[in-house]
């Protein structure tokens, strides 16, 4: 049975309470459970984690070498900022899934780029906490063929 | 019952006989039958369309209007040069899931821009044939919840 | 007596279902009749096509050498995209102005640009189905005046 | 019956003077006849300035609120460098119209931005002098509509 | 006692009939009255200006010369574009504060840059006429202290 | 009486200590008597907090729903840099007060632009710590107009 | 015996009536009966079209897999703009070999990039209708060589 | 004997009396004096303004048409500014050579680009008040040789 | 005898099964082997840190402050992205020379900046681990010299 | 009989011994021999020359005048940097043929750019040694039809 | 008497029989005749040279230190791409006047921007060969005042 | 015993006469005495060479094919303006070592871009003439390791 991380980036914390109109009504409480309901139909076993820091962030990361299969990975706004980030995934050498609950493409043009994408396996961006649900699917089919780690 | 279109853009009808490394061994019979196989048990009607002309696919995207429930959309090259389809996504009213076979982020800079992505509901890139699998979930969900049509 | 073809571009065959709030509830068949209308009081001939292809476009345009005096032309969103429209009216040798229904130098930047300007008498944008009316007004005095072609 | 400010920017004194093969040789003299007699044949009343003084500008759009249904605006090259005259239009809460004699797209790349586009209802650019003519009717015409001010 | 001179650039005596939902509706009269009754606790005499000419301002900043204290300046637009301004000021050797009624760093791009601040003493934007309360503080802290001209 | 949380953020431990002849003398102990004194006066009560790691700013951020009345912040260089700042600050739905000591704008090309500002109330810059002072009273007449939180 | 096709994009079908001093006064069937003369010397089959619609481009090189050993291409306006073309002929696997009428590095900056060139054997631009020739030589070559496909 | 307009800009009344440092102890009225005095060797009549306000400039500019045979043009910070000068210029068909006291192709990015250059004989930066001799020496040779307009 | 901190930042910490194609298969208890040899025959005394959160970094340097001679620092991805740090190194008044283990300047376009060279000595890059003994040797000649800070 | 300098620049001594993947093996003196043998052909006579000096290479272009009849030129990496040579080329008043080994188009960014193409008669790019045959027979043609200078 | 070296750069060997209508039709023997009149009238002695390659007019500047007082440079196209002559010049500690015949700033894109402008006294374009006689003057009368060195 | 150039390029010639505040006071024969007693101690054979000339230094580097084990390179301001240097590196099939004097990230935008760097080992800048003996300190451990050519 695959183990996987799903890790959130900063404020994503305060899901549910922020910009509902943005984000949705649901809590990161209800994305866990989504995720874990998700995790048992795939055969999967999820740990969860949340930081505002930057640093925890690429500490979780490297944490899950040799322990986990696959990182479903939602980093807020780092994903437009950190490089270091970027750095973690490759040394990680664990496939990476990037989510993002809204459309970033069709956001602040700051909210274009993204410095997962190029370490990452895909993205999935624009469908709520069901994005969650999709990328533990991609996962689930990315580890049954190949195990390997995303291209860079 | 809802009724999807699955429309794809230009050189998609030379999947699988193409830079198999990059986009998978799969041909478009196989996304075709893959989407037939998934909209059933997910309670959808697919219609299914290919072409390498823009035009066609703007008359494609007009063609639903009051008769399909969402478009899945791999506008291939053309989502990063056609106003003129974001145009017509914007006039469909039906919302629109874009999916991409490769991670788009992750290649050429010309292939980080999405037309398409301020007028979709969402964009799914990087799973190969799958990502058509999880984009048909991503319009079901989307069409129990509201029916609206895609913010712009 | 001059005969003058209105050409429509992407998406115009829609109009008046689309966001009317930005191009307001008036269809094509009304900005026909307008046209004729008008191009009565004016003394002109006018002829009247719509293609949501580019290469129609062309071959539209290609099409008035040595038959129509002037092309009025809203080529919507190919306008920002298409040089080879712009070659196509290098070539064609007939006068050439530019409509369009909103004010696109107040819309996104990227609708900012046209490649028809260049190539073109003048350009009229943000009046709605009436810069057809101005549009041929502007086409019958430059006939009257010269019919040379336009500068480039 | 509507009044109507027709505005024109700096050296338009000099019109008819000044590159007649780009202007044409009508005098601002000649503009303002045609004008007059257009107006008449709209059932408009027209008042006509021009001053080189950006200042003076700002002073005359301030001095149509509550006296003028609508402005035909010809702001030189102010129109490409003045975000106090967009400002100004803002505040006057009256209907303008941007006209040009010149094809401004069609000629030096600091002359396609216009700072008055955005608060203006339209563009007229190219026609020489028969853009005011077309100006007014355009005025005309979205004065009977609805009288409001331009959108933002 | 301290001498200031308050000067606002262009629009700014249409203040309170402009835009209310951005500005606020007090007019110019009731910030010249909010600045002297401030003026009078913080023991500085001010003298009130306002011009919508670029060359008004520079030359009301010249006449400060040997005879105020401190300029409160909220230049308007002409913040964005005008060198010019910047230039006096340097020649003004007179400490400049700028005030901004609404905080031009959330607002359109072309509003970020500012002339005036490579000049100033330092920037209060976005707190409305309050703002002007704010600055009068600034520059009698900054008198008491040293009275030299602000750097470049 | 409000509660206003007062919060630094990297090297302003260091203040006083660091380039006096840009940032001035007075060390952030400094500031905060400063801040506790002129809060007293305006009738508000004032927490602080530093920090050099965004992290904390941003469950600092957090921490203030429903707790204080606002914040007033000085993000030293995370201003530059940090879209998760900005984020958490949207989340917070508290207004906020950007303050600087030195004139951001008059100093490096990369100090210029701040994601704060977006989504704050307004911003005060180079005053030195007489500038939290300003911001005390922005956010005292702030809340006492409405308390809504600062736009977007 | 070698079989190449030799494709012309839009407007190339009013050669030699169109801006002859720009591209000279020879006709497309000049241009096929040139290269019918030259291929026959070489020893090569040549086919020969032309269409002004990007779609139908993308058809006919598509249909070249399996049956032309190399592609001599005009691609006109769309070289400039068309990233489906470029993926066209990265999915033919046939070599191409790039020709333009004119000398497109030494006229408008928007003509300079080309989508062709990354998969293209090589460019040859400038010398009128004898660049056919000349392409048509380095394809003969090519083959000879080793008739792998362009790199990419 | 020509005439001869010498021009001065914003700013320049303070000559002498601004940043020495940089732009030297000398003020307008020695500038006219040495003016005068090299005037009246090389055979040349000269009138003298300065002005703060751009629309004064351009009314001077205008005025010299079939007066003067030349303007010297020191146009200040608005020669980096002004589109509106340049066409004044253009409109006066009288040759202007530009002059500046700093070089400022050694200073600010924002001092490099003249629209004052694409209009000008030629330009003379750096040298102080000798780049007035300078200028009146150009003028004076420019006039004997042709008298044209200056290129554009 | 000197003492010198030695301050690695994100992802060092898994150096040598981070990427040893572009890294090496050097531990960083290698590299701090190394630098305690190399110390000992410099006649330094060496600390040792690293850490995967900015703000810690940021701690670490103000902690050198009156206890350090100098820093060598591997500021990782951190490099390249914080502003925060750069201002660290400014308080901290105590030299500082780069290091990174591959060369950035033949990497990814957006690891060609540094915002820490503005404020170090100087720059190390692509000598694998080596650096760390090239930088110690830098610093021990700097230290000699005059143990001045870096300059701005 | 035509004479026809071929001129080779900068690394192209190292011709056949330099990256064979991306030039090819053959060395300079086959290219010579080969020119040798298509010039006996075209009956034209060749000169050849080869530098590492950009000044060289403008002093070989300048003895061209009054006694060759072309120039073949491959300029290496001073195409993309050597205004220097545009100039020589415009003195020359000889028409230019410009050749590349390798497709400059599809290399790094920074060899897109030529100077040399805005006054050459064309360019030819990518097909190793048989570019110089190529150009030749361009420049045999060029000849016979005018001997006039390339365009600028 | 002052010791001045007349130094020209690339292409100007060729002048007078090199594009007349832009640079006019005397050569550079009349340029060396014109400057040693000039210089005889100014009390000067002057040396003259002329190269196309950048090392040797990088040597003769380095060549005047401590021999002559002034530099009339003309480096031609060096002018806008060598940071390698700039270096020489802020070397050599000789001022510099730069010197052009045609007005840079009225030609291409890039000819505006002057390596050379940051370190020479100032800049005179567009007077033809006169430029020579006027930065003659410059010199003359640079020296007589002070003689230090152009600023940087 | 390796063979090492030590190359340097312009202006490096007047090293310890030429703005010591920035290079320091050593001159080129300094350096030459410690790179040779360096190299003494490092068991490597050195030879010494200067040119201003971009062509010398190429053919300098051609020369060292087959003959010398590496090149210690200060190519001065060719660092950023030559890619024919570049190219000759990537042909001369030796290690380089880039250095310089002065911490080039650290001056003037112009100077952070090294076209040398992509094809370098490493680079060293901003210690003076330490950076020499660092140099050849990573070359002799870089040829010790395996000798192979330097990256691209």
């Amino acid at each position: 049975m695959s183990s996987i991380l799903i890790l959130n980036g900063p404020n994503l914390n305060l899901l549910g309470t922020r910009q509902p109109e943005v984000y949705g009504a649901h809590t990161l409480a209800d994305v866990e459970a989504l995720c874990r309901s998700v995790a048992k139909d795939l055969g999967l076993t999820v740990r969860f984690a949340q930081s505002n820091h930057e640093g925890v962030l690429i500490d979780e990361i490297h944490a899950c070498r040799g322990k986990d299969d696959g990182i479903l990975l939602n980093a807020g706004a780092y994903t437009h900022t950190s490089i270091a980030l970027m750095d973690a995934i490759r040394s990680a050498e664990v496939p990476v899934v990037e989510v993002h609950l809204s459309n970033i493409h069709a956001r602040e043009s700051y909210r274009h780029r993204s410095y997962i994408a190029p370490v990452a396996v895909g993205q999935i961006a624009g469908f709520g906490i069901q994005g969650y649900e999709l990328g533990l699917r991609a996962l689930a089919a990315h580890g049954k063929e190949d195990g390997k780690a995303p291209g860079g």
